[in-house]
């Protein structure tokens, strides 16, 4: 663990260097995580080269190697300078986590500075996995999958898709899913299993998510709106698992009772294109392939007003993921970035059957040398709730 | 509502014309919801006088009386200019719920206009609700009475104290909990019932939270460690309701088979503190003298070590609280507003017992024109766990 901090914020200083920033200022909880392995409220202080510094607010725990103790954020430039790091004279500060009031806070700590944002360095570091963040992803998708596998057991007849969520939560609790799901880039604020049944899995929401239902309550506009689900409904179960800080990210489709002809055929189609991307994702294909494809198969099998959703379609069919949901890359027609060994995905190829719900899947892949490696092994069809009550 | 409305916008515009803002531009999601009632991707307009503009990006419904629909938010000024508005000569924007790059961004789409942080103005007219917040505040508080009552009944024999987290969130998911606890000031990211028995109730942790405990992993270090509670135990379980977007507050103690006299007595001294700051608490008094009459009841009692924590003590004893926890006035030493009538106050005099665990408990508060009205009913003496099997 020593050893991948030290390659972590040695990968910082490279891109440091490109930035020209000689020194940069970790603060935010998942980028302090990150490059330390755990959360503080305080600093993680990374020069140009050399060793980085952490500066501790809170825990109040005993003194640790190589970490100063911080009353407050004003203490930053004595306690550097205490250490024998020289002022910073361009200083990265998260400019995507912090709010603008303390970025500019930290930027008056130090007036001989001037102040670049540093957020993306971090993003384009986190993209890459290394052998044991692909370990944890492995580690949490084996879990991952056994809830999956316990689904239909928790469903009972006459269940609303709200109280079905609340189930699956307790289900996915039980085993361990530490509570928090962290997402990058929307503001979103909810960190439940998303369970949606019939045309409502088309409600259009506040963000750009795959299928991400309008909610029970205006408070929080996003996953089930609590109606009952019928027989002959298909149901969509869309969750991050989290057992070790990194997510991996599986949707199934379940149906109540029976799956109808046309849901049976759109979902097909939906594998369809989960096939076809595993095939075409490899090092150096470019994320707006990967989408391009997958819109010209929906399109072709008449698909395109149902692909990602109805009234408001999602504008992307996956994206990366780690500590966060949302990481870089996000399979958009606009992102040419080309696909990298070590990068996590997941893929999202769904549809609204009109009249019927959700279908299709989303897996979570490792990109390897020679294509991709699907970490999230469950079974893709559809299975049904409710069968062992006839 | 629309009454509702009318009157945040009108609270708002007063605040404006103090700080010389001829509009505010509100854009983070609680804020949206307490301007119009709903969480859009977009834009609340508030211009110095008349009507405020919606400007809606997602959800894609259809048109709405008063809002603009918005492609991308570089399209505002020509949207505003469209809607007769006049270019802002002093905008305020949301300083410490924006990051940085937005801030800066949506800045530089007014090179006209000086920017103005406007956050302040937000959380000052959210601090006193009206009849109809304090009518879903009392709604919630119900519920949340209820929740608590139950929590007894899902103690098993051997339980960890994450395994009665999950049942209690459980519980209080069923009953309609929707699955969020906004926070502001910190960078909190659970939303979890927050259970803690025996010593490592006092776990230090990086939020200044009364009794936040260490948590299970680095990713989350707050809440339950999992580690078994045992007979003679005192356990705390902490956690806001939150069935219709506002939250309740409050903390109850419970004893694994029985409650040892230490417990006993340090949980009467907390209720006698709860009972002080009820009977001084009114409109005028000041936040700060509620802090320094329970810091000094606490070293009169001997109790100044293990009072909100022992190796971290919390340097609050109460806080605001509504469409977030932590909002304001927070009842710290240093802070000297005076409470008004119209506050909604959580109160928290927890301490720990040493080799026992952590005793108190914690009531949301109406501060009313003769003094406070206690919304949170539920009993507040310790509940034994597993008395029923003996």
């Amino acid at each position: 663990l020593s050893n991948e901090r030290e390659r972590r914020k040695e990968a910082l200083q490279i891109q440091m260097h490109a930035l020209g920033a000689d020194a940069f200022l970790v603060t935010s909880p998942v980028h302090l995580f990150y490059m330390t392995g755990r959360i503080f409220d305080g600093f993680y202080y990374v020069p140009a080269q050399g060793d980085a510094v952490e500066l501790i607010r809170r825990p109040l725990t005993p003194a640790q190697a190589g970490a100063i103790r911080l009353k407050s954020p004003a203490q930053l430039p004595d306690l550097l300078h205490g250490a024998g790091l020289p002022p910073p004279k361009h200083l990265a500060l998260e400019d995507r986590e912090l709010p603008y009031a303390e970025y500019t806070y930290l930027s008056g700590l130090f007036p001989g500075a001037s102040i670049l944002g540093g957020s993306a360095l971090l993003y384009r570091i986190r993209m890459i996995k290394s052998p044991y963040e692909i370990s944890l992803l492995r580690e949490g998708a084996k879990v991952h999958d056994e809830t999956h596998r316990r689904i239909p057991s928790l469903y009972r007849e006459g269940m609303t898709d709200w109280a079905f969520s609340v189930e699956i939560e307790h289900q996915i609790r039980r085993m361990g899913h530490l509570g928090i799901m962290r997402c990058a880039g929307i503001r979103l604020e909810t960190c439940s299993a998303i369970v949606l049944s019939g045309d409502s899995a088309g409600s259009p929401s506040p963000y750009d998510y795959s299928l991400p239902g309008g909610g029970r309550h205006p408070s929080a506009p996003m996953g089930p709106d609590n109606h009952v689900m019928r027989p002959g409904d298909t149901v969509n179960v869309d969750f991050c698992g989290n057992i070790n800080g990194y997510l991996t990210d599986i949707t199934r489709t379940y149906a109540v009772g029976y799956v109808k002809p046309e849901a049976a055929a759109a979902h097909a189609f939906s594998l369809s294109v989960m096939r076809a991307i595993e095939h075409t994702a490899r090092p150096g294909v470019l994320c707006s392939d990967l989408y391009h494809l997958a819109w010209d198969m929906a399109e072709s099998a008449g698909y395109a007003d149902c692909f990602m959703g109805t009234v408001q379609q999602a504008k992307f069919i996956g994206h990366g993921i780690g500590l966060q949901v949302n990481e870089l890359p996000v399979l958009t027609k606009s992102d040419a970035t080309p696909l990298q060994s070590g990068m996590i995905i997941a893929i999202e190829p769904k549809l609204i059957c009109p009249g019927v719900g959700p279908v299709g899947a989303e897996n979570t892949y490792l990109v390897t040398e020679g294509g991709t490696e699907r970490l999230t092994l469950c079974n893709e069809d559809i299975a049904i709730l409710g069968h062992s009550k006839p």
